[in-house]
Formats: C-alpha cells, sequence, structure tokens
C-alpha cells in the first residue's frame, strides 16, 4: 500500500528547499513552496524560485506537480522543461495571495499543457 | 477537473498554522506541517501541535490525512477524534528526521486505524 512506503515520506518543510534540474542535470532552481488541493490534500503544484542573484530579481513559477520527478541520486526534482519555457511562464507572487484566482490557475495549466507538448514558444 | 479547483488550492506554507477542532468545535491544535508521499505528492499525514504552553512541553502528532475534513466556516480542519486518543497516539520530533523509519509509520497507522474504529484506550 502506498500508505506504507514511509521511506518516501517527506515533510512539506523538507520538499522546500530541493534543488529542480533538467533533463541534463543543470539546476534550474529550487522549490520554495508546495500548493495543495485543500481538501483532497494533493500537491498540484510545486511553487520554483528560479533566477535573480542572492535572492534578488528571483521569479516564483507554479509547476505541475505531474511535471515533477524525484530522482533519488540526484536527491531532487528532474523537469522536463527547458530555461526557455520557464522564462515566458506565469509567475507567481508569494506575497500577494490574492494573486491565486481560478483564472490564474488556468493560465498555468495552459500555459504548461500547450508548452509541455510543442517547441518553447513566447507568450508575450 | 480537481485540477481546475483553483479556490480549494493552498500552499502547504498556509496549512501550516491552521486550527483543529473535534467535533464539539473544541480546537484541538494547529497544524505544523504536512508529511508527503515524495513521489506521487499526496499528502498522508498531517502533523499536530498540541498539548503544552506557549510552545513548551508541546507534542507533534501526525495524524493521517484522510482523518482531516476542511471545514470552511471554521476556517480550519475538523477530526473525529477526542483529546483522550490524542494523549496516548504516537508523537514525533521535527528535529529527528530519522524517527520516520518504515516502522514508525507502521506504529501510526496501526494507532489510528484501531483507535478511530474502537473506543479510546490506552496503548501504554
Amino acid at each position: 500500500m502506498a500508505e506504507r512506503e514511509t521511506s518516501s515520506v517527506i515533510s512539506a518543510d523538507k520538499v522546500e528547499g530541493t534543488a529542480v534540474y533538467d533533463r541534463s542535470g543543470n539546476r534550474l532552481g529550487t522549490v520554495d513552496d508546495v500548493m495543495l488541493d485543500k481538501v483532497s490534500g494533493k500537491a498540484l503544484y510545486a511553487i520554483m524560485s528560479f533566477g535573480g542573484f542572492l535572492g534578488m530579481g528571483e521569479n516564483h513559477y507554479p509547476l505541475p506537480w505531474s511535471s515533477l520527478t524525484y530522482d533519488p541520486n540526484q536527491g531532487g526534482y528532474v523537469v522536463e522543461l527547458t530555461k526557455e519555457q520557464l522564462e515566458s511562464a506565469p509567475t507567481y507572487d508569494p506575497a500577494a495571495s490574492s494573486t491565486w484566482t481560478p483564472e490564474y490557475g488556468r493560465d498555468i495549466d495552459d500555459y504548461w499543457s500547450s508548452s509541455r507538448s510543442t517547441a518553447p514558444r513566447s507568450r508575450v
């Protein structure tokens, strides 16, 4: 039973801080937070911070949880995404909780569902 | 689709700090942390702090996520548990990450599966 796989149990506090790599092993960023379905407890998005320098100019990107694969060897998550895809992806402002409207959720889902099935493209 | 229910999306950072009530509306404690399945992202346990005074002597209890029901009116989780059940429940030391062995996970599951189906009883 999945519930018994306690060796794969991790605290949300510890997911935060886990590195995210691309397919080539380049570090893209770090998980900041996890967005859960309030009722089911299913993780829907990992918020990944990326860019900037020493925390300045850093952006926060909600990535669909299903796009993350945990790689025990690297001790981090691997995503099938490129820096180019991230650069035009919807960002999230953790300080503005009102940001997460239903429309915003759809924007994220639409961006990643189209971005993952086609070549990277500009959304501007 | 569940993924679209963005009004029910909440940050793990914000689940932490959410109150937990019993069926009668008594506040039992506060969620400290969420234990996730590392691979699927499913929340398996909420770590609830309970007891003590001003953070001293406080205990941390992993509760099966399935035992928590979010009540929007109370703005917190409701559990079908009593203080008596909590008092003899397995505790968790957040400072000792090695605590979470497979045996420990089984102890939690066994305690709550028997405790929830029968009258509260001592496990000492």
